[in-house]
């Protein structure tokens, strides 16, 4: 079997229901026909930075290595913020200067970062920028191509950055928030089951507390507990998740991304 | 043109916002970079094993020989479930054992059912389990790369099934149930158009009743009828469907699935 | 790196939850295994094809040459509607004939049509037409394995074509409608900057009035302006848009497809 193309992944709040993936694709294939393309998610709730950065987050990594990660959530677009293309020791990434790179910036340990400046790449279109199918499809096509990353643009040290606000340890307890509501309802909190650990000396036992809820220590999977009430167990990341057996723990009990998640052992 | 790189479809309820589905991909990318990867479906509705079922017997067929269908709706994920593999004389099927495969086993003349035991290739993941990811991902792509079947555990032969409860018939009569009820409001029952034959000697016409409906014959095709009351036709996988022109049958009439299907010949 | 398989886009209304489209998928890749698939977009509205022959004509022209588009919203399916080939110099395209290619024949100079009149490659099935699968799907992976378009069937000249109702030009003023509503909300215009151009004489600004808002003059992107009231810009593909800054215009100002947008310049 012949060696595959590059892979090329694309994450926007475009939704699937206009044009706007299938242009950046068609621009995409038009320049570098060998590339493969992967979605990771076009349903970013629209302008929603925060969520788009986690989602990249939460499965860039199980790329091959080479994989070119493009992400488009962009409120700024046609505005003065920055085009970025990030190298790792693994990865590209392309995105809107804008905070959206925030999580990757904190898991890797080396970045390189450039301001997309070269403008020999892009698309000429009549209107309003739409930099996904006119910037960044035809930087990850060429870059697939084999553009060295030094030919878009200088290196920069200040990117945006969000403000993630970890959590906050303090004896036998640790308070950190709900960051993200998945599909299924479940609240994903910003607390590692490491953190978990470090509390949770001989003896002890666990207490969560979310909204006016409070649960009793962790589970180990989906399948266990109630369906009445709310439970907590360490989720395929590695993070505190609080669900509600076959339902939705965000709807029953009306906790959202920002809630308080406490975490004591006594 | 070189050969093409095996296939592998993805079918689950993960939705299409959140990293799921494109941390399963990047999974199978990452052991064989070669596989193609098709979605099936990312929208059955969470924990609806049988709608699942019924969606992958659907289009299974469709696809090539060698094919690898990958289906996780598996609301036991983490339990006691065993995951599967289920080879037919053109597939595999990858799947808990939560009766997912019900309806190809039925289809089927002959299967071998394997119980995924060995855990070689299965993916070191911190906290509860994403078999998607962890398990169900790297077999696929272990399978698409030419490991064979028997290594990945001993066959069985108590898979879980659903209970279907087929249509009965009773001389000019058949009556069975809606099963499925698709993007369209489409009311799909499990009566065939075989079973309809059968009822319907010489001379005789046929009356479906649904809900408080009562239809008079089927039509040849879903423009043919008014968009004012039901209509029934033959669908383009051999079964009775209950249509409303240019409309949904299933909200106007308020049926859903489980509701009986009353074909009789007069 | 070898050269790639032929691509082929799927442009439908049969969502993204069935199998419908998988099993498009399936047909097409077990007659062309090499052939590469690209989704334009299933979540038209149900059959709503003036929608899906915009969203075609928004994205077409950015695939490489030799693209084969599918697009099947076929409210007719079954009935006496004829299935079509329609090519251009770069493209081949394959509807059904009931408008869905209407604004592709407008923006190309020179397309040849046929009627598919040849069953060969129609798939066998019992019941009720789903052409999307049995012959457009065939249809589709033929031609991308080498058929010529003649083998399909005879030329044809009298399509059907929608009723585009273009912009009226008076002096200093043109009169469109909103002709799309996108997944932001965004009221996509049929105004050309070209028209606008025309109407701006020196020393004149432009008003644009649609429902009850009146806008003054156009921004530069969606970045500009408030999120309190509509603005307007030249979009992407070079048409006058109103959006509502991070938010939904059509939903704020209660704005659909098919109001009036009058530009003057005073």
């Amino acid at each position: 079997m012949p060696p595959a193309g590059p892979l090329i992944t694309l994450l926007t709040d475009f939704g699937d229901r206009d044009w706007f993936v299938a242009s950046m694709k068609g621009v995409i294939l038009s320049i570098h026909p060998e590339a493969r393309l992967v979605d990771l998610s076009h349903q970013v709730t629209p302008h929603q930075i925060h969520d788009a950065a986690y989602l990249l987050k939460s499965c860039y990594r199980y790329f091959p290595d080479g994989t070119i990660h493009v992400s488009v959530v962009d409120p700024g677009v046609g505005g003065a913020r920055r085009p970025l293309l990030m190298s790792t020791s693994r990865y590209h990434f392309l995105a809107p200067d804008n905070g959206l790179l925030t999580y990757v910036m904190e898991e890797e340990e080396r970045v390189e970062i450039r301001h997309i400046e070269n403008r020999r790449y892009r698309l000429e279109a009549e209107g309003a920028t739409f930099d996904g199918r006119d910037l960044f499809a035809p930087a990850a096509a060429q870059l697939a191509k084999g553009e060295p990353a030094a030919s878009f643009g200088p290196l920069i040290g200040d990117p945006i950055r969000l403000d993630l606000q970890g959590p906050l340890r303090q004896n036998q307890r640790v308070v950190g928030r709900i960051v993200y509501v998945d599909r299924f309802g479940n609240l994903i909190s910003n607390i590692t089951a490491k953190q978990v650990r470090e509390c949770l000396t001989a003896g002890r036992s666990l207490t969560i507390r979310v909204g006016d809820r409070v649960i009793d220590g962790l589970v180990g999977s989906y399948s266990e507990g109630s369906s009445e009430r709310p439970h907590a167990l360490i989720n395929s990341n590695g993070y505190v998740e609080i669900f509600l057996k076959e339902g939705s723990a965000a709807e029953r009990f009306g906790v959202r991304p920002g809630a308080a998640v406490d975490c004591s052992a006594a």
